[in-house]
């Protein structure tokens, strides 16, 4: 079963990768700079010659995705087209393109997180992007053919991103990576679709 | 009492100034093509000459937003883009901007919909945009100044718009626009803040 797995060098991603490497699964790995294929998921062509040079795969895995933080006082619409070009975007992007290079039965795991139903503070562009891609997925879910499966993976903040971003979410549990991989086995392995899988919260 | 009404002219604005011209209010319409004041949602242009223009208003009012409505299957991250860029990015300048020109204590109210919630065939764009929306209006609650409010109304389908959007709707119950006229005064002359009011689900 061949995996392809995009974000694979970040935080979210190495877990990932270490988790599904236990079992027999052929895993390919694409990010921006790093990996076995480089793309870039703001951008369509980047998308398209991503699946082209892939091929046919069993499951597509996201977990990439920038967003704009900052106070709602000084956000421009600029500011707040981040997020939804590249996260939001970039997530269907791979999605949309990905359903046509996914076999049947095959699944799609895209990433939100905690701040998508739990608020903070410079977070507006944030849980606005999270929210989306949770009700992309609950629609694009009853839509899909094939027997194709999508769900979204929305773990609270990583034990191992805490130092860098735990000031942003005081009072909040933080979570060990592996905790956050299950849930993309779950969604990989499963037979659910159009689920929100919260980790950690 | 000055309120902002942009979409004014559309089956949900011309229900929403009916039902707040029953009070002592001025009504300021803006519309694409039609009202006091044009505005284009999609240009930062645009939206800052209608604030400019108009000066400090007590509520924002917001019944308007154009999606992307086709088939999973054909559609490309182009077609995607247009509920993001106009109904989503529309309606969050406004808001982005609106809040400085917002008299302490006022409000602004957006329009999502029932399908945010209740995905229907070919809605993915509609459903991503209304979470989205609603996702933005429960994170900018929490960090809005000056005791300024924001809230989202997410009607079922309107009676009125039956003969039109109708087929899309299988066996979803439809609601007068009065009724739906009624959750916006709610969100303007109430307390709350953050709330999504659904209307006829
Ligand atoms: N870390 C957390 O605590 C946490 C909690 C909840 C949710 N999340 C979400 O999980 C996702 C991953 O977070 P993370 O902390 O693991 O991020 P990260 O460590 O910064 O890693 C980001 C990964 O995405 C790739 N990437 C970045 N921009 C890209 C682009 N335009 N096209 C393709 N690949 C791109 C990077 O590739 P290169 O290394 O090659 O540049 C890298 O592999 C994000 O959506 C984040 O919001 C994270
Ligand atoms: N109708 C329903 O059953 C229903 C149900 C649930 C949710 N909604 C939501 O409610 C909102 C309004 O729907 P509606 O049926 O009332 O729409 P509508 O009848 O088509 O009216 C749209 C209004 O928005 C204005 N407008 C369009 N594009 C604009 C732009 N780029 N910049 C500024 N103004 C623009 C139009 O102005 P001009 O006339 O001057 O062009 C018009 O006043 C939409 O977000 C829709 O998704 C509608």
């Amino acid at each position: 079963m061949k995996i392809l797995l995009i974000g694979a060098s970040g935080t979210v991603g190495q877990a990932v990768e270490k988790e599904l490497s236990q079992s027999e699964y052929e895993i390919i790995r694409a990010g921006r700079t790093s990996g076995d294929f480089h793309v870039d998921i703001t951008s369509d062509d980047s998308v398209a010659a991503l699946f082209e040079n892939v091929g046919r795969i069993d499951a597509i895995v996201a977990t990439t995705g920038n967003l704009f933080f900052g106070p709602l006082e000084k956000m421009t619409s600029r500011d707040f087209a981040i997020g939804l070009q590249d996260k939001l975007l970039g997530q269907v992007r791979l999605a949309l393109t990905g359903q046509h290079y996914l076999r049947d039965e095959g699944s799609i795991t895209l990433t939100s997180g905690i701040v998508g139903q739990e608020p903070i503070a410079q977070g507006v562009n944030a849980t606005t992007v999270n929210a989306a891609l949770e009700g992309f997925v609950k629609a694009a879910a009853c839509e899909l053919k094939r027997g194709q499966r999508i769900n979204v993976v929305s773990p609270t903040l990583l034990s191992e991103s805490q130092e860098t971003y735990g000031p942003f979410f005081p009072g909040f549990e933080s979570v060990p990576a592996t905790r956050v991989a299950l849930a993309y086995r779950r969604s990989i392995e499963g037979v659910q679709t159009g689920r929100v899988y919260t980790v950690g919260y």
